[in-house]
C-alpha cells in the first residue's frame, strides 16, 4: 500500500513532486473523454522517470509474437492500444533556462484532479539563481468537444524583468513501453509548423496481418497573452513546435494557451484530417478558454448528478467511489458503438487497451444504473457488430456458432495463451448474460428482436458444438475449460462454465418467445436444434459433492491439497509473484470467484443455504489476485450478513489504485475492476437487485460509515437512495414505481419518497 | 511422401538440381562430425531458395522470448542453436561468368552423399553459351580431425581455353530463420584476407541474461592447382575473400583445395584461436586431400564395422537404416561430454538444438549397443555435469532435488511453455532410467558409487516433493503434468509419470546398496526421507480401470469421447495441422506412445495379457505425430506377435527423412528420432532385450524381407546376429556367453556361434 494523494471528497491533489512515484502518480492524474486520454505527463521537459503514454481510442497495432511452440488456430498476432502523438507538450524556458520540475529547486508545488470538473491544474514556484517565477498549468480534455484538449500555461515573474519562452511542440516520435523490441509503430505522413500554429499528420505502419492502418492527424492553435517578442517555427521527422518569447516585467503575468485538435481517419476522410482539425480549432478559439472550460465542467457535473455516490462519515472511501466513477467516465461514455472499456483505459498500455468479458460481467450493471439506457445499450452493439468476427473464431476453434473473443478490438481474438484464447470460453456465456441483465433492467424486450437474438443463437450454436456426451454417464461435459479462476488451466467441467452454458441455451430459448417468427426463419433455427438444445441444457453434468453439499469447481478439485489462504504464510502473497506457475495451478488457491461467480450472476436460483455453503467452503480459498474478484464477495457476503466481510471485501475495491494495494498502479489504473467498488455499495451494501424485472434493496451501512446516498436509474424513474444507520429513505422521479425493500413490497408515489426503518434482522431477504 | 533420392544401399544420389525441393535435399545432404556440421548448402552462389546452416556443436544464443503474459518462474529465455560463419563458400566463375546452378543451363548433374565414407560429392557440367566447363566438387568434416573441413572444387574446360575464378570466402553475416525479428547474433572481433589464406573472428552478441558469449575464429588455407594467373583479396565487415585466377586451356582440368579449421574458444584460449586454426591447417595441409580424405574414410569404416545393420531383400529398408545411423553418427560420437544430441543434429534449427529427453529415452540404447561404452557414459556425464542446473530448476518451482530440463544447452531450462517446462516433468524419469540402462546393460556398478547415485537421489528428492498426499483416498497423486503424450495437458494422475516416478523411487532405493556408507553420508539422506520414499512408492496412485481391465491414462481419460484413428476423415490429419489446439486437448487421440511407453520401458514388469489389453486399447487411439512414437509401438506389437503392425510401425520410421513422411524435412532431419528403426529391428523384429542382466532375443524376419543381420556390443563380448526365415545365427568374439533364444538358455563358445531353428510359433516369448 502506499498512498501519494490527500483525502478530500472531490480532489485528488499533492503538494510535492512525487520522483521516486513518478510513474505512480501519473496514472492517478490521467484524463481522458472517452474518445482520447493520457496519463498525468507533465507538459513541459521533465528529465526523471516517467511514462509517456497518451492513447486514442480504437487506434491500435497488431504487433507480432512468437510463443515457444506455434500452436494450429494461435492469432496471429497480439492486438495493443498504441502511444500516439504526444501533443501535450510545453518547454518552457525562463531567460533561456529550461524549466524542468526533475531538477529544478522548485517551492509551493501543488498538483490537483479535480474530479468535479475534469480539470487537472498544477501550481508551482521556480527558483533559477535569484529568479522566482510562478506558474500555474491548466489542462483539460473537453468532453463537449471530443477531439479537444486545452492547455493553459501562465508564468507570474516575481522578483524579475525577463524573458519566458514557451515552446509548445507536437512530437510524433513515441514507442510504446511494451513493445516487443522496442518497434515503432507510426510513419509520419505530413508536417507543418506556421506561426502560432502547425500540424502532424502519423500514420500506423502497415502490417503484415492486414488490419486496417489509422491515420491521425493533430493540430495545434497557439494563443499566447503577453508581449510576444518573437516567434520562430522549427520542424524535423516526425515532430514540428513553435518557440514563442515572451518579455515580462517583475509582476507580469504571461500565458500560453495551446489549443489540441486530434481527428483521425476513423471518422473522416484521410485528406480531410487537417482542415477538420484546423477548423475545430477556429472554432473553439473563437469561444476561448473561459467558456470552453465552463461547457465542459457543466457536462461532468451533469455526469455526477446522475451517479454520484455519497458517503457520510468516510472521507476515504468518498475520494474513492468518485475516483473509480470520474476515471471510468473518462474512459467510457457511450458516445461511440465501435469502442468498448480496456482494463486500463487511457492510463497504460499494459493487457493492450483491449476489450474482455470484464465489459459485460463487472461495467454493464454500473452503466445500466448510472447513465442513460442508451449507453449501456452502446456496449451490448459493440458485441453484435462483432458477431461476425466472434463467427470467425469459432470457426478456426472448428466449432458452430459464435465464440466472443478472450481480448480484441475488432471481434478477432488477438491473443495468443491457448488457455486463455482457446479454453476460457466461459466469457462466451457473460455476453449472453448482459443481453439478459439489459432486457430485465430496463425491460426493452424490442432489443431480442432487434439484434440481441442473433447473438443469443450463436452462443447457444457454440455450446451445444463444445459440449461431448459421454454415453456412460448419460450426461453432457464440457471439457478443457479455463474457469474465471486463472489459476487453474484445461480443466474439465467447470462448475461455473458449465452452468452459465446451460443457462445461455435456456434464455436463448426464453428469449425466442419475443421475436417474430420472421426473425426465427432468418435465423434458421430448426426443430432438430432446438431439441437438441433442450437436450444439452436437461443433462448438462454440473459437478456436485454430496458429503461437502457443494457445487465442485471442477471434476478433480477435490483431490487437491485443499487449505485455506490463512494458511499460506506472509511469503507466499500474492502468490502470483511468489510461486512458480504450475504451483499455482495444483494448489487449490482461487485467483477469482469462480463457483461464486455463478451464484453471484444467477442469484434468484440459489437457496440461501447453498449460497452459504458454497461461500464457507470457497471463500477461504480465494486469493482475490485479480481486482475484478473482491467486489463479487463482497455482494454475496452482504447478502449473507456477513457485514464485516462485505466490507472488508469493498475496502479492496475501493481505493485500490488510490492507495496502490497490488502495487502495480505505475503502470496505470485498473479500469474495468473500478466497477466493484460501486457494485459492493449498490448490490452489496444497499443490496440492490432487478432479478425477475423486480427492484428491491436490502440495505446496511458498514460500521465504518454514518450512511451513505447513491442515486439509480431505472426505466422511467430517477431514484435516490439514501441509507443510513436507522432509516432508508428512498425517494423518486417518474410514475408511481413499486419497489420490495427488505423484502415487503413498497409503493412510491410519483415524485415521491418513502422512509423505512432499518430493520435488526440481519442477513434475511 | 516425397522421394527425391534413387534407391542404393550406400548412397544418396540425385541427378537432378531439385530447385523446387532444394531445402528438402539439402536437409538431406547434411555433413557433420559431432564437432561441427551443415546442412547440404552448395559451394558456389546459388540463387534460388535455400537455407543457410552450419552450426557449431555447443555454440548457441539465449534468444528472448515474450509470451503472452508473463508467468512466474519462466525461463527468461529461449536457447537456441545459432548459424555460424558460413565457410565452405567458394565462388566460381568461367571467363566472369559465374556458375549458379538455379540461373545456368546444367547438363549431366549428379551429387552423391557416400554414407560409407561420410563424403558429399557433385559432378555436373555448365553451358555458358558455347563454353562447355565440367566441375567436380568434393566435400568433407574430417572425423579424425574434428576442426577440419575440406573441400576441392575441380574444372575441366571442355571446349574453350579460358580463364577460371575461385573466390573462396568466409562469411559471418548470417542470421538464423528462426529468429524472432531479423536478430543478428554475432559481432566480429578480427579479420583478415592474405593469398591463399584468411580468417575471421566471431564472438555471440553479449546478452542480458548473463549466459557465456563464444567466441570463433575460421582459417582457411587455399591450394590451387592450375596456371595462377592472379590472386587478390578483398575484407569487409564480416567477410574476407581470396579471388584466385586460373588460366586454363581447352580440356585441362584446374582445382582449388579450400581447408578450413574452425577454433572455438569452447576449447582453446580465446587469443589463440586464429594461432591454433592455422597450425592446424598447416599440419593438414602438409598432408594433403588424399590422405586427409582416407584418414576420415578410415574412421568411418571403424564405425560401420560395429554398428552395421544388413538388411537383404530390401534395398530401401537398407538405405534407410544406413542413413539413419549415418546421420546420428555424424551428430553424435561421443567426443565431448559437455555435448548432447539435438533434435536437428547440424541439419536445421528448428527445436533450437538443445537437448531433449529424447536423448535418454531413445538414442542411449543404440548407442549402447553400437559404439564403445564410453560413448553412452559421455551421454550421462552430460547431465551428471548439469545436476546443479537442474536443481536450480527444481527450486525455480519451489521444489527440493533436481529437475532435468525438458530443453536446455547448460542444464538450465531455457523453453517457456508452462504446459511443457514446468509440466512435462516426467522427463526426470528418463534420466534415472538412462542410469539403469546403463548399469544394467553394462554391468557398471560402478558408475553408480561414482556419479549415479549423486543423480537419482535428486530426482528422487524432487519426485517426493512434488506428489501430494490425497488423505481422502490414502494415496500419494501427481497433479498438474503432461506426459509423454504431448496431446494433453496440464492432467492428473498420469499413469506413465506417477509409475516412473514410483519406480525412479524404488531403482534409488536398490541402487544405495551399490554405493559406500561414505558416500551415503555425503548425500545426507536421513532415515526420515528414505522411510517418506517408501511410503510414497507404495501408496502411488497408478489409474487402472477395472471393466476395461487397463491402466488409464489420467484421471479422466476415459471421460473422453473415446475414438479410433480409423473414425477420422483424411481431412483431419495430421490432427496438428487441421485441428486448433484446444479441440487436440480433448479428443481422446494420442501423440505417441503413453501407458505404452511405460510398458515399454518396465518390460520385465508386466504380464502378456497387460501388454495384450493395453496395446488393444491405446493403439487405436494413436495418431503418431511424434516421430518418437511408432517405434515403441513397434517393438511392443513385435512382442505381442502382431508382427505386420510391427512391420507397419517400423516403415513409419525408416524412412521418414528420406521419404519426407510428415512433410517437414526441408527445416532439417529428426535425428533423435532415427534411433527409431534401430530399436524397432533390434529390439522389435528381433526381440533382443537385457532385463536383470540376461541378454535374449526372440527374432522373427518381417515377410517383405528376406533377412537380417546386425552387431552388438555387449560388455566384452561383440556379437553378430543373423535372422534368416528358417534360422537364426547367433555369432560372438569374446568370452563363453549365456544367452536366452525364444525363451531358451544357449551357451555361445568363446569366439564361438549359434544356430538356431526359428520355431512356428509366434509371439511367444
Amino acid at each position: 500500500m502506499k498512498r501519494l494523494f490527500k483525502t478530500d471528497k472531490w480532489k485528488i491533489s499533492e503538494d510535492t513532486v512525487h520522483t521516486e512515484d513518478f510513474r505512480l502518480a501519473e496514472s492517478m492524474m490521467s484524463l481522458g473523454n472517452g474518445y482520447m486520454g493520457m496519463r498525468g505527463n507533465f507538459e513541459e521537459t521533465y528529465s526523471g522517470d516517467f511514462h509517456q503514454g497518451s492513447y486514442i481510442a480504437g487506434v491500435w497495432f497488431p504487433d507480432k509474437t512468437r510463443v515457444g511452440w506455434w500452436k494450429n488456430g494461435y492469432p496471429e498476432y497480439f492486438g495493443k492500444v498504441i502511444n500516439s502523438t504526444n501533443y501535450i507538450g510545453v518547454k518552457v524556458f525562463v531567460d533561456g533556462e529550461e524549466v524542468d520540475l526533475f531538477r529544478n529547486k522548485v517551492i509551493d508545488y501543488y498538483r490537483e484532479l479535480d474530479m468535479k470538473h475534469g480539470v487537472l491544474t498544477r501550481r508551482f514556484t521556480i527558483v533559477h539563481e535569484d529568479k522566482e517565477t510562478d506558474f500555474e498549468v491548466t489542462r483539460f480534455l473537453s468532453i463537449a468537444k471530443k477531439q479537444l484538449g486545452v492547455i493553459e500555461y501562465k508564468a507570474t515573474a516575481i522578483n524579475h524583468d525577463s524573458t519566458i519562452t514557451f515552446i509548445p511542440y507536437l512530437n510524433g516520435d513515441v514507442r510504446n513501453e511494451d513493445s516487443n523490441y522496442e518497434e515503432d509503430f507510426w510513419d509520419e505522413i505530413g508536417r507543418c509548423a506556421d506561426n502560432f500554429q502547425g500540424y502532424l499528420v502519423m500514420k500506423t505502419k502497415d502490417n503484415p496481418f492486414k488490419t486496417p492502418t489509422f491515420q491521425v492527424a493533430t493540430t495545434m492553435k497557439i494563443v499566447a497573452d503577453g508581449d510576444v517578442n518573437e516567434v520562430t517555427t522549427m520542424e524535423k521527422e516526425e515532430y514540428v513546435e513553435n518557440s514563442i518569447q515572451l518579455k515580462v516585467k517583475k509582476g507580469e503575468t504571461v500565458s500560453l494557451t495551446k489549443y489540441i485538435a486530434v481527428t483521425t481517419d476513423r471518422d473522416y476522410k484521410k485528406d480531410d484530417l487537417v482542415l477538420r482539425g484546423y477548423e475545430i480549432l477556429e472554432e473553439v478559439a473563437k469561444k476561448g478558454f473561459t467558456s470552453l472550460l465552463a461547457e465542459h465542467q457543466q457536462k461532468w457535473l451533469k455526469r455526477w448528478e446522475i451517479a454520484d455516490v455519497e458517503i457520510k462519515g468516510d472521507d476515504e472511501a468518498q475520494q474513492g467511489i468518485r475516483f473509480n466513477l470520474f476515471q471510468l467516465f473518462s474512459t467510457y461514455y457511450g458516445e461511440d458503438t465501435r469502442l468498448n472499456i480496456g482494463p486500463k483505459g487511457f492510463t497504460g498500455e499494459k493487457y493492450g487497451g483491449a476489450t474482455y468479458w470484464d465489459t459485460e460481467a463487472y461495467a454493464l450493471p454500473l452503466y445500466l444504473s448510472t447513465t442513460d439506457q442508451h449507453i449501456a445499450k452502446s456496449l451490448l452493439l459493440y458485441r453484435f457488430n462483432q458477431l461476425d468476427g466472434a463467427r470467425q473464431n469459432a470457426k478456426k476453434q472448428g466449432l458452430k456458432g459464435a465464440l466472443y473473443p478472450m481480448v480484441t478490438f475488432n471481434g478477432i481474438e488477438c491473443h495468443n495463451e491457448w488457455e486463455i484464447t482457446f479454453e476460457e470460453i466461459h466469457r462466451n456465456s457473460a455476453i449472453a448474460y448482459a443481453i439478459f441483465n439489459y432486457v430485465n433492467y430496463t425491460g426493452d424486450k424490442d432489443y431480442l428482436q432487434q439484434t440481441g437474438i442473433d447473438v443469443l443463437i450463436e452462443i447457444t450454436r457454440f455450446w451445444a458444438d463444445r459440449v461431448h456426451f459421454n454415453k456412460n454417464k448419460n450426461i453432457y461435459m464440457i471439457h478443457g475449460v479455463t474457469g474465471p479462476n486463472e489459476y487453474e488451466n484445461n480443466i474439465n467441467n467447470n462448475w461455473y462454465t458449465n452452468l452459465m452454458a446451460k443457462w445461455t441455451i435456456n434464455y436463448t430459448i426464453e428469449s425466442l418467445s419475443y421475436v417474430s417468427n420472421e426473425k426465427k426463419q432468418s435465423l434458421k433455427i430448426t426443430k432438430k436444434e432446438m431439441s437438441m438444445w433442450k437436450d444439452i441444457s436437461e443433462k448438462m453434468y454440473l459437478p456436485y459433492d454430496e458429503e461437502l453439499d457443494v457445487f465442485v469447481q471442477h471434476d478433480t478439485f477435490l483431490d487437491k491439497d485443499l487449505m485455506t489462504v490463512e494458511e499460506l504464510s506472509e511469503t507466499d502473497r500474492p502468490l502470483n509473484q511468489n510461486w512458480s506457475w504450475d504451483k499455482i495451478l495444483r494448489s487449490c488457491f482461487i485467483k477469482q470467484a469462480d463457483v461464486l461467480q455463478g451464484i453471484y450472476f444467477l442469484n434468484d436460483q440459489f437457496t440461501m443455504d447453498e449460497k452459504r455453503k458454497n461461500f464457507d467452503f470457497y471463500e477461504p480459498m480465494t486469493v482475490h489476485e485479480s481486482s475484478l474478484s473482491p467486489s463479487v464477495h463482497s455482494v454475496l457476503a452482504a447478502e449473507l450478513g456477513m457485514e464485516e466481510k462485505a466490507y472488508e471485501m469493498y475496502n479492496r475495491t475501493a481505493r485500490l489504485d488510490l492507495d496502490n494495494y497490488n502495487n502495480d498502479t505505475e503502470d496505470g489504473l485498473h479500469i474495468t475492476s473500478m466497477t466493484g467498488s460501486w457494485l459492493s455499495i449498490v448490490q452489496g451494501f444497499a443490496g440492490m437487485r432487478t432479478f425477475n424485472e423486480q427492484l428491491s434493496f436490502h440495505p446496511f451501512t458498514p460500521e465504518a460509515w454514518d450512511g451513505y446516498t447513491f442515486n439509480i436509474v431505472y426505466r422511467d424513474h430517477f431514484l435516490t437512495i439514501s441509507v443510513g444507520r436507522d432509516q432508508v429513505i428512498i425517494s423518486q422521479n417518474g410514475p408511481q414505481l413499486r419497489i420490495k425493500v427488505y423484502g415487503e413490497m413498497k409503493e412510491i408515489d410519483e415524485d415521491g419518497s418513502i422512509a423505512v426503518q432499518v430493520p435488526n434482522l440481519k442477513g434475511v431477504y
